[in-house]
Parts: structure tokens; sequence; C-alpha cells
């Protein structure tokens, strides 16, 4: 075993840091010989002493000066679980500047400074792994960057939120409506006081882009995601997707064409049919689905939160990093050397499953199917029922771009003989 | 760009390595781009020159002098798709000696020599990767050895052949007995003309030691694994199986015990709950169920063999190792550090389902009930149904260890009351 240990400054101490602090502490005999080198925390860096933190460690370890613990000479790697932009940002491009590689679980940082970050780490010739940023414990950044390097994904299908997973779940077993169930997730702990960044797909969005860019080798940002999270779907639509035999997902959908000269990313509900495997990913857990050329089809599932799993997202990383300190080796750079246009959502080809309140007369359904006609949408199923004021139109697509679809409901919506659209829903998965 | 190109040698041009040359020539431009330098094939070594093979290579790269192929000076990378124990064996050995870093897809191998050929790779400063040989195309061995490196794996329960998996759901969901499923199976071309390795557990086995020698950082060989194939598995079982809502699958599992003090690694038919991940499993796929005490339970799922997607599982390793040439890096070491006792099958935590054919008369069930508590399992359900000649006795049981249930099992054939034991499987997953 290397004489020297190795250092490691961790930034931030709350629900992941302080989990991440304790396996290194219990669990530091087994680090050792798995890294070949005995691994020390330099310095706990919080914003706030004095704080009663019930963690095997020394208390002379903690520090409210972030900057300082990372421009330290001897440190090797700094763990960076604080979250958000700034300072993460600043502090993790010192610590690189001081040579330190660096393990982060910050997807809205990556998901916006990726390609920055990573130039930074080329240049300084450190690590940068983040692995808990994207489907907490599960392995899976690593094999899109490691293992399926030799192939080419076509695709990427993902739950990643685990919270709106989790209220999906429960309106599909319960039959109950969105607020009942996200009431539910917040009284359970599955939701934060202020569920936002969750519910409106922000959280999916910025793991979106962090997907697309490794799987595509091209520079996608969290702007460039399309985004709609779940706060419009109703216990109605998730009745509809019943009858179908479906399930209405929160997806991560990230594409590239088949000339592989552009990609889109895209977070939206869709229905999802029963018998695809992401639709029995339940609760609060995370899937994702990878179709690759020559591998195909595959699935990678497991907790997508919370501080244990996450932190052992963390440490596979940190043993990762502080091997190739000892051995002198170095992450492959990750590049975006392919360099696609990332399309609009407009391109992006779907299916539409909309429900219309119709006026109960003859003529309807010819005048709704001439509209689909005029756009060049093709219709794979219309369902008519209810009388009177209950008359509705159902109607499945076939896939057709988005731009197509959406202008085909705006037109729907102008037709006299249409009350309302009572629903839109992307269909995915078939 | 690096300047020099790497030199690979591939020995074996069958389903696999003929794949693998394809995937080498028509993807160099993007192969080369993620791995920092041109890589070209410095020769195929095959058995029989002058065949006609279908492929975009120069017909002057195959030799049949393997071992002149490895020794040669320039040769960065050997790429081994020959399969069984000798020449690869010795063939890999001379590749290392030589300096060239190693990717196989050979699990036989790994299950009987990985330690030896692991000490080789590391006293010769070079890598040793072999993703292909479990599970196919699904990036499970490199989370193992390199994700979930920082965690206690406690638990691999996997679905790795994908012949049996296809011969089980075809009994599961047409009722078909075993035989009739195998002759389904060989014209679909899922099971070989001689289907022993993979019907009687022999190729599952080997995986199971390899995944039990990762998880557990300890050696185990396929003669450590406790075997049994799928041919004495009837309709009836698979009725029986439905009936309790679970389904037969041939499962791999490897366990450590509490105390991390021994490992027990089986493979055997066993019943899963309908409702666990692995039940849903179908056809050829493969699913391997990883628990760890930090990350909780992970799925990896996708295509277990094929020419195609194996050879996606080799281009991955392909792509480490050259980057690994390029940046001066190594694969961490796969050691046998802790260095765990490798329990017999007897001492295996499982649960049994017995179906006797009984004498139809008072008493019976006291005697069953008896013997049960005298060999200290304890019953879970017990199912009594038919009259005279059809009288059944089905009993479920709790966890207890192997040896004790199949005591049970045998004083249980002694009784004079019993006039046969119809069927016994274990039950997992619950």
């Amino acid at each position: 075993m290397s004489e020297r240990p190795l250092k490691v400054a961790l930034l931030g101490c709350g629900v992941v840091g302080s989990e991440v602090a304790r396996l290194m502490t219990t669990t530091a005999d087994d680090l050792g010989a798995r890294i070949g080198a005995r691994v020390e925390l330099a310095g706990i860096a919080v914003r706030r002493l004095g704080r009663a933190r019930d963690l095997p460690v020394d208390p002379a370890l903690f520090t409210s000066d972030a900057h300082e613990l990372v421009s330290r000479p001897d440190v090797d790697v700094v763990v960076e679980v604080i979250g958000g932009i700034e300072p993460a940002r600043s502090l993790i491009l010192a610590a690189m500047e001081n040579g330190a590689s660096i393990v982060t679980a910050n997807k809205a940082l990556l998901a916006e400074h990726g390609a920055q970050l990573h130039a930074a780490a080329e240049k300084h010739g450190v690590d940068l792994y983040y692995e808990a940023a994207v489907a907490g414990a599960i392995p899976l950044l690593r094999p899109l960057r490691e293992s399926l390097v030799g192939d080419k994904v076509k695709r990427v299908l993902g739950i990643v939120n685990g919270t709106t997973n989790f209220i999906l779940d429960r309106m599909d077993s319960t039959g109950a409506g969105f607020d009942e169930a996200l009431d539910e997730a917040t009284e359970l702990g599955y939701a934060e006081a202020d569920p936002t960044a969750d519910v409106e797909g922000f959280d999916a969005a910025a793991k979106a882009a962090i997907l697309a860019s490794l799987a595509f080798h091209t520079k996608v940002t969290a702007a460039d995601v399309y985004r709609e999270g779940i706060t419009q779907v109703s216990a109605s639509d998730v009745a509809s997707a019943r009858e179908m035999g479906s399930v209405v997902k929160l997806l991560a959908i990230c594409e590239v064409d088949e000339a592989r000269e552009s990609v889109t990313a895209r977070v939206h509900p869709a229905m999802l049919p029963r018998t695809h495997p992401l639709a029995g990913v339940r609760e609060a857990y995370n899937a994702v689905f990878v179709e690759s050329e020559a591998a195909g089809r595959l699935m990678f599932y497991g907790p997508g939160a919370g501080g244990t799993p996450t932190a052992s997202a963390v440490l596979g990383d940190l043993v990762a990093v502080c091997r190739n300190k000892v051995n002198g080796g170095r992450a492959p750079a990750v590049s975006a050397y392919a360099d696609l246009r990332v399309s609009a959502m407009g391109e992006a080809r779907t299916r539409y499953h909309i429900s219309l309140d119709v006026d109960d007369k003859a003529g309807v359904l010819a005048q709704v199917a001439l509209i689909f006609a005029q756009q060049d949408v093709s219709i794979q199923t219309v369902r008519q029922s209810g009388r009177g004021e209950d008359a509705r139109l159902v109607v499945a697509t076939h896939v057709a771009t988005d731009a197509a679809l959406s202008g085909t409901v705006e037109r729907l919506r102008a037709l006299p003989t249409v009350r309302a659209v009572a629903s839109v829903m992307r269909v995915e998965g078939e």
C-alpha cells in the first residue's frame, strides 16, 4: 500500500455530505484496501460552524472557509455536495487549479456548465466525476462514459425524478388527483416543502441535459431541454391511460436522429404501455432505458435519491479518482467532439393522445379527421363515446413531429364543434 | 490525437469475433475520437485459413499462428474471443508477458483461473477486462469493479443464461413441458445443438463464480458454485408456481453472511414472486439484481448474448484499455483481499416448496409437521388437496439452511405415508 494517505476535502455536510463523511470514516479500511492507499478527510466545509452533528469525525475538521480548504496544497480530491451554481462552481474551478480531482453530485451545475468544467479538468490534468448527479445510486453515467463508449447510443429514456414518480404511481394505484398525491408525497418525505424543482420538471431537465451530453458526445445544457412537469396531469388522464393499458410517467427522453446529425432532449409526462420495462418502476425508484446500436436495449434501475444511496455513488467515484491519483492514471476526457446540432422540441418525433369534448352532432368526426389530414398527422385510433354534454372524441395518433401535433391541437381547439380540448398527452415507448 | 496508432490482435473470428472486427472497422473514426488515438487490427488469429469471410477487413490480417501474433512487439491489446480454457489461457499469459492488455469474453477461463490471470496482469502492469463474459451487453462487471467499489455488496441475484430463461419463459406462457420448450428454443436459435452447458447450469455457474469474486473481493471458482440446471423442472412445477403468484427462474445467487465472514455461490431453479423485478425478465434477456448496503437495490437488464450485443461489451472494454495505453493509466487491480471463506451449499439460507403425494388418511399432516419440527425447519404454509390417489400435501417453508431443508425432504421421503416427493423447489426473492 502507498505510504502517503490521500487527502479529501468535503464541501457540504447535509443529507448526502454527512453520509459521505460517515461512510468514509466507518469503512476506511475497506476503502484503503480497494484504493491502494489510505484516504483521510482533510476538512469539511460548512456554512455555519457550531451546529451539533452526530458524526464519528474529528470536530476540528469543520471549517466555514471553503475556499481556503480547497486551496490547501495537500488536498488531492474535493467532494462537492453543496449543490447549486455558486459558490460550487467557483470552488470546483479553484480546486482544479490547485490540482485536485473532483467528485460532485451537482446536477444543476453540470447541466449548466458541464462543458466548461470538463475543459478545466482537461487543462489541469484532473478527474471530474458526477455519478451521483443523475439517478442517485445507479451506476449509469460511468457505464455511459466508459462501457458503452464503444457503441452508438440511439436513445435514452428515463424516469429520473423520484418525487414525481412517487406521485404518479400513487395517482395510478389509488385514483387520487395530483394535489392529493403531492400531499401524501410531502407527508412521507418524498417531496420537499417547496416541490417546484421536482414537479415542474427542472430536476429531470438538468439530468436529461447531462445524459444527452454524455450519450451523444455533444454539448446539451438545461436550457436546451424542453421541459413540462406533472402539475397538469389529472386523475382523468391517469384513468384514460389505464383504459389503454398504459401508465403515465414523467419521462426524460434524449434522442439522436437517424443520420446522427441532430439531437433532442425533452422532459414531459407521457403514456407508456404497461408492458414496457419502465412502466413497472414504482414509488421513488428511478430507471433509465438505453438503446444502443450494438448493445440493444439496456435498463438500469435503482433508488434515485436519498442520503445513503447517493453517498454510495459519491464513494464509488471517490474510489475511482483516488485510484487514479495513486496509479497516475486519469479518467478519459469527456468531449463534445460530435458537436451535433440540438434541435428544438418542434422537431421531436412523438405521438399524441387527445381527448376532445365535442358537440353531439353528425359530421364532427369528419371535421376532426380533416384537420389531422391537413396537418399531415396520421390517426391510429379514434374512440367516440358519451351523449349530449358528455360527447367525447379520443384520438391516438401515429408518430409525427411535435410541431405538427401541437399545431393540430391548436386547430382542433378553434373548431366550433369542439367545446374543449379536455386533455393532451404524449405517448411513448411503443 | 496521439500519432502512433494502437495495435490490436484479435484471437477468434466466430460469431462474436467477426462482429468485433466489423465494428472496429466500420466505427474506426468514432473509436479513434473517443480513445484519443487510432486503433488498428494487427492481425486476426483463426483455426483455419482460407474460409470465406464476409468482412470489410484486409484478408492479409488472418493468421493461423496465434502465438506468433500475440508475441509481436507492436501489439498493444489482445482481444480473446476463442473461448475455452486452452489455448486461450496460454495465449493470454503470453500476451501479458509481452506487455499487451487483455480484453476477453471467456467466462469459463475467468471462472477457473481468474485469480491467476489477475495476478499476471498486475505483475506485467497490464489491464484485464471481461465485461462480455457475464450478461453480454449489460455493463455490470465494470460497475461492480469501479462504481460500487465504495460500497459493500450483500447479495447478487441474477438471470444470466438466456437459453434457460427462454425455455422457462416459454414453459410459463404456454404450459409446455421442458423437452417441448427446449425444442422450440433450438429451432429459434436460442439453444445450441448440444445445450448441456446451458440447461445443466454450467454457463450460469461460471458467471456466478465471476460475479461472487468481484462482488466480495474473494476468490470463488466455478468448482465452488453449487450447480443445478433446469432439466428436472416440470410443467407441473411451473403451474404450481403460477398458483402461488410466482414464476420459475434459473437463478445465480451470490451472498455474503451478516458478519461478512463467508460467501456462498449457487445456481439452481427457484420460484420467484411475480412482483420481483427479475420475474419480468422474458425470453433470452438477462438481468442481475445487486443489493448493496448503501446503494440499496439495483438492477441491470439487457440482452445477455448474441454476436452484436456481446461485441458491444468487448468494444467498451477495448476503448477502456486503449485509453489507458494512451494516458499511461491502468485499471485498478482486482484482488481477493477480503479472502472470505466459501461455504458449502448446506450453509446457504433459502426456502423450499415441497409437493408430496400422500396416503389419504388422518394423521399424515401431523407426521409431516413433526418431521419439520425435528429438523428445526419452520413451515410457512401448508395446502392439502385431492382425495384417494390424488391426495397431495404442499408445504412452503420459512428460511432455513439448505442442509436442514434437504435433510427434511429425505426424512419425508422415508415416511411410509408419503408415496412420493412429487417436487422440490427452492423459493427466493421474498
